[in-house]
């Protein structure tokens, strides 16, 4: 028996293309205590992956400078097809008022948590790689 | 006008059972090249997340024992409702026979992706727990 399916790698252009559309991701980063990933709305904005969170909360970590890694991802458990792509980057918040306000206005990612969520936070995209699986 | 949505843990015994009824994931840890998050077709089997990966792919990294993070979600972007539950635990690979003949007879989580995927790793589920957000 042959095996049809098929694994491989998507475009730059392609991922980059999967990115913009998409509004969920997890963020995945080593904390003091080990790795963490959770997931998060996000928007993409100049070159980088940007999102809303609470200033007391654990991704309120990346406010600070640290190496994260930010994946999409959509799968069809029926016909076992799918595809994912992953950003590998620094994280900072946005701080500087013009920045603030060309976040709010233009790529303002709501988040769907309530509470007050207006840390800004961007992971800055410096590897994107990307990978479909289907038949 | 009153925030109406909610934001709150699951209970354990929740997040045990969506993460027992769930099929896809997404495995984090810190590789030497900084964080990584990829995802996986899994299985729960006894107090782990197994999965099959190929020898010399990235997940391979795995079958050392690293501190993992492996998160699971659902979300509707229409509602904007959904939760994640996170497993975090340690990393090896299923080496044993009797393991494995277990783990191929009972708990055998098939890749999608083709080749030859026989390399079993657990993740051993030291901490878990789950978020919603709903309305």
């Amino acid at each position: 028996m042959t095996d049809e399916r098929t694994f491989g790698p998507l475009s730059s252009e392609e991922c980059r293309r999967r990115l913009e559309g998409g509004s969920i991701g997890r963020v995945a980063w080593n904390t003091v205590d080990g790795p963490q990933v959770l997931p998060v709305t996000y928007a993409v904005h100049n070159d980088a992956v940007v999102f809303r969170t609470a200033a007391y909360g654990p991704l309120a970590d990346l406010r600070h400078v640290r190496r994260v890694a930010f994946e999409i991802d959509e799968f069809d458990a029926e016909t076992r097809t799918g595809w994912s792509v992953v950003v590998v980057g620094q994280s900072r918040a946005a701080a500087k008022a013009a920045e603030l306000v060309e976040l709010w206005s233009q790529a303002d990612p709501v988040p769907w948590a309530p509470g007050t969520r207006n840390l800004f936070i961007e992971i800055r995209i410096d590897q994107l790689s990307g990978r479909s699986i289907g038949s």
